[in-house]
């Protein structure tokens, strides 16, 4: 812990008298403050959190260089596209199941519940996902969760032992390298096709002994990609061939926060159905607009390998790391909800509108179909250099080096209609500026 | 990751004519599944999850003999004592204040906010704190949470390099453990006195290089112990000592859900008064019976080294652990309810009910302050036998080496008056038969 000991260092009076200590510390033993400690010399949070706060310190930057804009140029006159947070508010049906559910004060509602969460929300949920998957899904196969986040910390931190690798097709969300790295995982990214579709001979190139997962994300976060289920049989063939090499299960983890927001009849293929030993992890936050609720669940598919010992390792995976169980109240409201949504087609307007008008102005991309993202390439290389130039006509985005796609950068269209309408000009100016 | 490696193994065909692998995997390449893999070639889960699965069988024993023994003889004759879940219900402002935010639909108020929380909430927590502590706390020194459980994640993680230590005076919650654990902390238990007060130069003895922070619990679980301010400031002077011997700052984690759980005038100094590198965490899970929530909060000291980095490394864990934020709902819940609680003359009473029946059939026991624990001395040196026979009796507590404390037991007294009286009997009884 000690980086530089400044035991042997002589006390010197401060200006009151007292002994202190050089670069040292707070207190006089009555506790009055002396002074603080030097950051450069001593420890206050630990390695990792600092390199962390530093390495994203850009984002801090980027952050507040849009808020001074919108503070210099009104805020309607800034079009902020980087952050996910869904602007539509949540479905009717939901402000009067919250209200009956505040009503309702069955004995012991707002207490502890089993750490996987209260069994009718369970059975509801299994329901639900056997609507599109072998119907063989019941209570005990689902953990309520702190939203899809929490779901993905207690899957990795059930199966990961220190050091063991989880391959991700690239772009992806970076949060999920903080998410191994809570659990002493290794992020092994791999590349996605032109069209961000899986590169499955690559995936299969990247697994070694230490492989433990494929983790997924589709509709994808950032570039709305859904896989079909041809190229997800391939995945799963690729890692069956591996699993039995290698005499162990290689899980897929497929995280489907955005599964009902897909346009032009496309669907999400339910991952049960191709690959025993996989997880499907969500939400509540995008499709329901409850982001800030923390709910969501983990699925064991009922097929898995020793499935048994894997729940039990979710369940005391939650309880340990904290989360405990689910918000309770949510876990009464989302039964009621599991077939509801937004209105998907206030967000397929906004993406028809958005890349009509970046297709217009020579923007590359793949048309999204999916989430409320869509990724065009950068026309030059440094795709923090282009943002910048988007920053300048007050048009916040964010660079695709972010998420590990470089040469592009992420719009979130979760915005207004009258926010896309109103960047169309700025980004056809700006892409002239760089076309060649 | 291969503990036993099988790919040299022949392939043997299973019944269908199928390629097997031995102790081997579970599909086709099709998906459909084989057989399951053998449990012990093969990981599942981690390694450290499958141990501590098998470390905590003994208590999913216990509690499936208690779930046994309430079928056998019916719920109402079976005295549960071993859990700490609140059996009073929230105070009758909490429902008043839910349904009215329920109802309140103010724009984007199920959505993302800041990691640390809805502004309003950690300024109306920062009011509350300022009555007791020097009135500098502010807003940026509050991180909203998903109850303490996550409090105390964000604080460890935030703060730990790994292998670093934690003092924790014994007995304690040893769910701490699993805390530590998480961010690849060492608990260092250093037994309090008899009277379950801190033994401050057995902590000084035990602090190292290495010590990162002391992390106490007042009023304590499982003892009902309140650290009153003397022992406290000798605690921070110890600490004092050491942070300046090794020229950085040991911490203080003060975890206080029972703070407002206090009987015969008893108040919890407010740790922020006693030692500047201070954190406080806590809950709302006990003192406002809303354990299932998950909401609580961890409060940086003003006048901490360097807090600025250190809030900034809380918001940070906050997000990347997967919390993200504490449930909005609740966040908009508790500013109304921050000088409330549940009736704590009801749990006083259960104290005295319990105490005196113990006292009477020949316990020895410090008369807890605080908190809904009672933790006497088993009269036979294995608690777990002690234990055992009090369940003969249909009474279930939990073995003082749950808690770091062999040769006790703890009784959670939040339970209907009527199962206290109705078990004291028992109680007696089992005292009778193995009383010297």
């Amino acid at each position: 812990m000690v980086e530089i000991s400044a035991a042997a260092a002589p006390l010197t009076p401060d200006r009151n008298g007292r002994g202190v200590f050089p670069g040292g510390i707070g207190t006089d033993g009555s506790g009055a403050r002396i002074q603080p400690y030097h950051k450069e010399l001593v420890m206050t949070v630990s390695r990792k959190i600092r390199e962390s706060i530093e390495r994203s310190s850009w984002i801090r930057k980027m952050f507040e260089e849009g808020n001074e804009r919108k503070a210099r140029y009104g805020a309607e006159n800034v079009f902020d596209f980087s952050l996910g947070n869904p602007n539509l508010e949540p479905p009717p049906a939901f402000r009067q199941v919250l209200i009956k559910v505040a009503q309702d004060a069955l004995p012991g509602c707002h207490g502890y519940m089993p750490n996987a969460g209260f069994p009718e929300t369970r059975q509801a949920v299994a329901d639900y996902l056997n609507t599109f998957n072998p119907p063989r899904v019941t209570a005990d196969d689902i953990v309520m969760t702190s939203g899809a986040g929490g779901a993905l910390n207690v899957v990795l931190k059930a199966i990961l032992n220190p050091g063991e690798e989880v391959i991700i097709p690239s772009p992806y969300f970076v949060e999920y390298n903080n998410y191994l790295e809570n659990h002493q995982g290794v992020p092994r990214p791999v590349p996605t096709k032109a069209d961000f579709s899986l590169d499955c001979d690559a995936i299969s190139d990247t697994i070694t002994e230490k492989t433990r997962a494929v983790l997924i994300d589709s509709p994808n976060n950032p570039t709305g990609k859904v896989y079909g289920e041809t190229e997800l049989k391939e995945l799963a063939g690729v890692l069956t061939h591996h699993s039995r090499r290698l005499g162990e299960p290689i899980y897929l983890v497929s995280d489907e926060p955005y599964r009902k927001i897909v346009y032009d009849g496309v669907t999400v293929p339910g991952i049960f159905n191709v690959y025993p030993e996989s997880f499907m992890v969500t939400s509540f936050s995008k499709d329901l607009s409850l982001a800030g609720e923390r709910i969501g669940y983990a699925a064991v598919n009922p097929d898995m390998s020793d499935r048994e010992e894997v729940r039990g390792g979710l369940v005391l995976c939650n309880r340990i790391l904290g989360y405990v169980n689910a918000p309770a109240i949510m876990q009464r409201v989302i039964p009621h909800l599991l077939r509801e949504s937004v209105d998907i087609s206030l967000y397929r307007h906004k993406r028809d509108l958005l890349c009509e008008g970046l297709a217009a102005s020579g923007y590359d991309f793949v048309k999204p179909q999916g989430a409320f993202y869509v990724f065009p390439r950068t026309p030059l290389p440094d795709d923090a250099e282009f943002v910048a130039a988007l920053r300048e006509e007050n048009i916040l985005t964010v660079p695709g080096s972010g998420f590990a796609g470089p040469g592009h950068m992420r719009i979130a269209y979760c915005v207004p209609d009258e926010t896309i309408e109103k960047s169309l000009p700025g980004f056809e100016r700006v892409m002239k500026r760089y076309r060649k």
